[in-house]
Order: C-alpha cells, then sequence, then structure tokens
C-alpha cells in the first residue's frame, strides 16, 4: 500500500497524529529493567503496547540502537517487529550520500527493515535523495527545518531572499510527486511552519520538538492550520516516570498528547 | 593518540595519502566467492592485505553494510578489526541530528567501533556536529563540495556572494581546532578544491571522486597544493579484477594510484 494513504489510515483508525519516538536509551530506563540490552526490547514493547491506542505511528531514531554496535542493530529490528501492521513506521535515520550509497541505505531501510518512511538529509543533492524516491510506495521526510538550536546556522541562510530550508522545500518538491515527499519542520519554529505550509500544503510535515524541546501545541497547530502532519513526542512519553508505573505514565501521557493534538480534518 | 598526528604519520609510514573504500558489495565480488554474506569479510581482508602496502587509511561506507541488517553491521565490526594498527579508519557514516542524538552516533563510531575519524553532514547546525568535536582526539570531517551530481543543488547556492559550502568551512573551521575538523571535498571540482585549500590550509581533507567517478589526479594535487589531505578511491581499486587475480590486480591498482599521488611535503 502507498504510504501516504497508509499513513492516513494510521491517522484515521487511531483519531490521532501522536507519532512516539523510541530514542530509547538502556541509562534512562525505569529502574525495574536490568542493565542487560534486551531490555531495550522490552521496554520498548511496554512502552508501544501502551501507547498504541493513542498513536498513528513510531519513529524509531537508528542512534539510540547503533551506539550498542551489533547488538544494538538487532535490538533495532527486533523493536520494529513489535510495532503493528496498522501503525505507521518512520525509521528515523537522516541519511544521505552519493547515488549508490544511498540506494544501499534505502535497501536497508525500505527493503530490509520494511519501515514506512525514513528521513534524508538534502544536503548532497537530487541523487542523494532519488534512490529513497524510487520507492514509490514509501515516504522520504526530507529535513527542512530542524528543531534543534543549530537550524539557526546554515538552513535560514539566505539564498536570493529567501532562507535556504525555503529553498530546499521548493527545490525537492519537484523531484518527486506530493505523496512519495514529506518533511522535517521542528514545532520551535511555528511561525516558518506557517509559511511552509502555505508551500506544500498536501505534503506530509514530520514535526518533532513538541515536549522535551519546547514547541508549543497550539502554536504548532494553529500553524499547520490541518495539513497533513504527525507530530513526534519521544523522551516526554517513553520517560514520563522512572518507576514501575512508567508504562501507565506512558499511556496517560500518549492520550493527553492525543487529546491535546486532535486529528486532521 | 590524537588523530591528525596518526594520520600525518600513517601517511610518512606509508609514503602515501591513498585511502581505499571499503565499500563492499556482495553482487559485485569476484565470482569465487561465495554468495553467503561471510563472503564480505574475507573479500575485505583480501584487500587489505593485498593494499595495506600502498594506503594510508581506509575508509568504510557504513550503507553497503547495514543493507543487510544485524548481520551486515557484524560484517562491518569484523571488517574493522581486519585493518592494522598503523592504518587510520574513516567511518563514512555521513551522521548528524539533533545534540542528544548525535551524541549517540558518535558513541557508535568512537567508542564502541574505534575509528579514528567520521564524516558528518553539516546542514543540522552546531549541536548536531559538537558531540563528535567532543572527541579531541578523533577528526571530524564535515562535508562541504562533495563529489556527486547533486552537490550543485545545494552546496554552490550563493549566500551573501559565497557558496554555502565555502561558508560551511568559514563557520565551521571557528567549532574547533584544526586538529579536530577536516572537510570532505571532491576530486570533481579541482577549481574549488584550490580556493578551498586557501580558506582551510592546514586542515586535513578527504578528497573522494577519484577513478569511477572520474576525478582527474593531476589536477586534484596541483589544486591541494601539498595541503594535508587522503584521497579516496573505492570501486577503481576494489573492484579491479571479478576473477581470481582479484588481489593481484587490487594490489597493481593501489601501488599505481599511491605512485601517481605521491605524498604530501
Amino acid at each position: 500500500m502507498n504510504a501516504y494513504i497508509k499513513l492516513i489510515d494510521c491517522i484515521k483508525s487511531s483519531k490521532s497524529i501522536l507519532c512516539v519516538g523510541l530514542d530509547t536509551d538502556i541509562t534512562k530506563l525505569p529502574k525495574i529493567f536490568s542493565s542487560d540490552l534486551d531490555s531495550i526490547t522490552e521496554f520498548n514493547k511496554a512502552i508501544i503496547d501502551a501507547t498504541k491506542e493513542y498513536a498513528c505511528a513510531y519513529k524509531i531514531n537508528f542512534a539510540f540502537y547503533e551506539q550498542y554496535g551489533t547488538d544494538g542493530f538487532r535490538l533495532l529490528e527486533n523493536s520494529l517487529k513489535l510495532i503493528p501492521d496498522n501503525k505507521f513506521i518512520i525509521a528515523d535515520a537522516k541519511r544521505g550520500d552519493i547515488g549508490n550509497t544511498s540506494k544501499a541505505y534505502a535497501t536497508a531501510v525500505f527493503d530490509y527493515l520494511r519501515a514506512d518512511a525514513i528521513t534524508v538529509n538534502p544536503y548532497m543533492g537530487y541523487d542523494s535523495i532519488a534512490p529513497f524516491l524510487d520507492y514509490e510506495n514509501k515516504l522520504t521526510f526530507i529535513l527542512a527545518l530542524t528543531s534543534n538550536p543549530g537550524s539557526n546556522d546554515f538552513q535560514r541562510l539566505k539564498v536570493n531572499e529567501e532562507a535556504l530550508y525555503t529553498r530546499v522545500i521548493k527545490t525537492t518538491l519537484g523531484y518527486a510527486n506530493t505523496q512519495s515527499i514529506g518533511f522535517v519542520v521542528g514545532a520551535t519554529h511555528p511561525e516558518e511552519l506557517a509559511e511552509i505550509r502555505k508551500i506544500a500544503p498536501n505534503n506530509f510535515l514530520l514535526i518533532p520538538g513538541i515536549g522535551t524541546q519546547g514547541g508549543n501545541i497550539e502554536k504548532t497547530l494553529s500553524a499547520n492550520n490541518n495539513g497533513p502532519a504527525v507530530i513526534n513526542v519521544s523522551r516526554d512519553i517513553i520517560y514520563a516516570s522512572d518507576k514501575e508505573d512508567f508504562a501507565d505514565r506512558a499511556n496517560e501521557k500518549a492520550r493527553s498528547y492525543r487529546n491535546l493534538l486532535g486529528t486532521i480534518q
């Protein structure tokens, strides 16, 4: 199934635009878990079970798994298998390399791990993104204006009177159809989010930065203007408690976010 | 040991600025190898043995391993262990994410895999690069002007009269000392390489794009003007022959490149 359609379906069935980020770090797990690496999968299972009623999607950030090497990659694979089929899977890998190399990354994420979507970095241009877009039934989220402080360093530089991130969006919109390309736009920039929504009214936006990073929900929703979007929350949900009640607290947090976020019309 | 000093030593001891890229793809191995994934490590061992006399460094591109999932990551780990201690190891991963996530990538590459250097993408700005620079004894190669056709799409955009890649170099030079930061500059852009050499005269440059990608050796050496640099060749060496003589041909190709490239003075 086409990923764009799948994501719309996932949003409808969960009545939620919440994406839960599985940025799982062994050092931050509730104390009831052992320090064995397999605790990561156990924790993820508990979090997925506790939040799936209120989430349309899960985002898994590769860095948190790669730091444990081969064992970490196995935990990543196993964690992805725990996500129900009716949830959308975003591989938050921020990849991008010369053509033949990006092709191998696309194989990793789409063929091997069977994710529905990936995040990619646009700096290396068309041939670094095209191999992901060749998977017409997948969704490729291109980094536009990210949620972190460093987004001010290059993404906002002016190129012919417009910001680089705007140029990135306008150029990459020409690379493939609306259903294949999405953009990453941080909730920490609501004014710019409103602008971007106008430039790309029908493309999915992946919006991180709510919660620990400080993005404001009302401003984000207002800026998004009911466009197709998923809003990611990671740490504020998965680490809602470091005690035995962590799953109950994650469940409550996810429900609370779902209710605050509403759905797209 | 400080990676900058180590790389200078590796160049001196091998009398070579050649870096061999282990972009190993199971479908391109000589026919004497079985289709079992472990053939990748066997092939890499043969290539490392055949080329180590003429190479100062090895660059391993993560994409070619990640495409096989957990098994691939194991092959990557095992391949890195085959590289002699007196050779410089570059993790060609092109990573970059928000601060706490880049920290996990740095852990993966520097603590876990024990590489000497990594390639990183600058699009997300300072806090996406800083966690790598926190490893003062490692070298972080920042993508500046890459070797691929897509380098024209964003890297060359004019920002206040100068190209974005120039701005990236000038800005990131301020992030850490000369010995911690290097830049990736494609051999396919010799004129710009000459400019960059002037902006960053003492930083290491990692120069890919020679061989299959078409970069010219003489123009590259002239543009580099004897600055600190390593020149990477991947496919043209490792796939020099698809027959039983692949290691001998790789040895000859590496020697030939070493002799053509010379060393830095």
